[in-house]
């Protein structure tokens, strides 16, 4: 093994959470106690989404309730769209999504009339909508209508993107992945949402923070750059020359590695198995032909697995979705593990504040200006 | 001595700087080997936020071409404009500096072609712009120009505020303050933006970050929260009694105290005198008299001495700043050490991804949902 190195708080325990467990044995997975295995066979997004931010599966009564809530809550302040409307189509959707929450709390601030899940609630309901409308109005000059008879989320996302209902396993294959992406301990986008958090900022700052983090390639957006990686070949063979020589190059293969994940990230077999399922059902396999050669060199070469992010790019491209909004879809799954991190960094906050090695010069005289060089 | 309390990261080294050492000897702060001291005595902020950007002091031609540049930065985009008149007049103004810089991005995406540093001007130089904006759109319903003749940010920011040029005194006391907010090593905002350009996100995801995380009152939401409370009294006696109280019910006095700072805050004795000085210009002493009590109170009972955010208070208050406008003042100085981080952090990168303390349930089975309490 090779010796670890320094930086990035790598094995720093920063705190502590009873959300999540990562990489318990090099490879496990829980959600509040539940496997990921459990939640993606037997589980809802929206359920899910309940567990993170209060606490415990719902009721099939709860459950119901819920659902209709968020339902209620698709919809946008006018304000709101005309800012949409007047952001460049040719910005980064991770960019409208940073920029949208951002200015919803300009029209809906937190305050004390709504608890934290409520404006998580409304976060997670609403993102969708956010992100489509945008798309639409700047694709194709539409102002569509943000709400759809979808029961999910993740049917309301596949129904405001393509203008019609989705297919059954459409609609379950991406309520499958936001399960998955939901919530992750310490990812970065998490732990800076908690510093934020951690001096006492409002919700929608801290989740600010998770979206502009997440966009990065060596985070989220990672899902994107796979899929512009695998776009590029042609075959199989044609693939395994490519990545061999990016080895060679000592380039970073995305969607390949992972920080806690020492055996295998227990996503990827998930998400893996479902870009099969959507492969065989179109009738198109090569993407996932290309995907599952990746995989093999990645293994054979530098004994590393694929990521959540790497078979997740050719789900998401067999449902119809553009590269672009890949990450984006990250961001209406993880708001829900942000913000149960968020006000369980408020429950028990301390600042979170570091030191810094100073590597810096001593102490320096001033220079008047006319004896500087 | 107390046992330290546990978490946040105190003492917790995190890596590497070469940008500033604070607390040395519980009290020293220097910028790039330069004092503190030294900087708000014979340097200005635009030499600051050069030594910072650029790693050395400019030189007579350097800072001269240096100010003309920024002060060419100061004009928004006209959609940018639209977006900041769609976003409501009862925002909080660190709002609109998160959505504005957020909003930026779209407009004036970091590429190729500008430098990290030249975005980093641009943000230093249109904060105030955007910012005032906003301001004078909602309050008195009129569009402002952005450009002024002034000189310096400091005096550009006090111009377009009160719409006229400021008196030498108020633009080098801004001045002064700019530059002790300027930087201040791994403090939260700072460290969370690092955090995500850890990902390698952009610098308008990781400026972003910064500002949403100084919004929290236990970090550059200070100031404002301190003014408020010095605010409250109405002579020396009563603020005495008021944090007697205050203390009595183990209340947090906002401006006192500090996670690195054992000693005392260098940066409170300079602000400090520029208050005193301002009280004296202005004949007006009642906020300089309350403040000192309240500090005595702080010191006698808490061994607690003010830090930077205290004083500012009243220096901001005597040059007729609205208090809404204290922290986004912070915003206008900070994206030059923020910058500088972000720069810094991507030269020497590695994911900042830490692990946590699980303390959450043992694995549990799945409960079919007819079988939930
Ligand atoms: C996830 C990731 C950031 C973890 O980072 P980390 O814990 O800091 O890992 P390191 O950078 O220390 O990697 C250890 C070694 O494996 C190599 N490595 C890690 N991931 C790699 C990848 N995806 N492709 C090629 N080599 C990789 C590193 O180059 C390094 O080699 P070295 O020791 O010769 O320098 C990293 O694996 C990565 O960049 N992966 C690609 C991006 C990605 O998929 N991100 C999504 C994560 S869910
Ligand atoms: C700056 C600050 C967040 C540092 O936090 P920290 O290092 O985590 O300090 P702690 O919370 O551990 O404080 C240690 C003790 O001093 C007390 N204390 C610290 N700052 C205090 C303040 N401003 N008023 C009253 N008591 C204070 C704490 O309550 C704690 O007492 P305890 O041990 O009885 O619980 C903290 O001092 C604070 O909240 N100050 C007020 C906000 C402020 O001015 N922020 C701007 C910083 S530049």
């Amino acid at each position: 093994m090779a010796v670890k190195k320094m930086g990035g708080l790598a094995d720093v325990i920063a705190g502590q959470t009873a959300i999540s467990t990562v990489g318990k044995d090099g490879k496990g997975l829980t959600y509040r106690g539940y496997s990921i295995e459990d939640l993606a066979r037997f589980g809802t997004f929206e359920e899910t989404a309940y567990l993170l931010l209060y606490g415990k599966l719902p009721n099939d009564m709860e459950l119901q309730q819920y659902k209709k809530k968020l339902s209620g809550l698709r919809q946008l302040p006018s304000g709101l769209l005309a800012i949409l409307e007047r952001l460049p189509g040719s910005t980064h959707p991770m960019d409208i999504l940073r920029t949208g929450f951002s200015a919803l709390s300009a029209f809906e601030p937190e305050d004390d009339v709504r608890s934290q899940q409520e404006i998580a609630d409304r976060l997670l309901a609403s993102c969708a909508s956010m992100l489509l409308y945008w798309h639409h109005f700047h694709k194709y000059g539409t102002r569509i209508e943000t709400e759809t008879g979808s029961e999910s989320i993740a049917g309301h996302f596949l129904h405001l993107l393509h203008g019609r209902q989705p297919s059954k396993l459409h609609e379950k294959a991406l309520d499958v992945s936001l399960i998955l992406y939901a919530e992750h301990e310490f990812n970065a986008s998490t732990f800076a949402a908690r510093v934020t958090a951690s001096t006492l900022s409002d919700i929608y700052s801290a989740v600010t923070t998770g979206i502009g983090t997440l966009r990065g390639p060596l985070h989220g957006g990672a899902n994107e750059a796979a899929m512009e990686l695998i776009e590029r070949f042609d075959c199989p063979d044609d693939a395994e020359q490519g990545i061999m020589r990016m080895l060679a190059n000592k380039q970073l293969i995305m969607g390949f590695g992972h920080r806690v994940y020492s055996v295998s990230d227990p996503r990827s077999d998930i998400i893996k198995s479902w870009s099969r399922t959507l492969s065989a059902d179109a009738g198109v396999t090569k993407l996932y032909d290309l995907s599952e050669r990746i995989e093999q060199v990645m293994l054979r070469e530098k004994k590393l697995f694929a990521n959540l992010d790497f078979y997740s790019a050719s789900a998401y491209r067999l449902m119809g979705i553009p590269t672009s909004l890949f990450t984006p879809i990250f961001v209406i799954s993880r708001t829900s593990g942000w913000a149960a991190h968020i006000i369980e960094q408020r429950a028990g906050n301390r600042l979170i504040r570091p030191n810094a090695d100073y590597t810096g010069p001593e102490l320096l005289a001033w220079p008047p200006i006319d004896r500087r060089s």
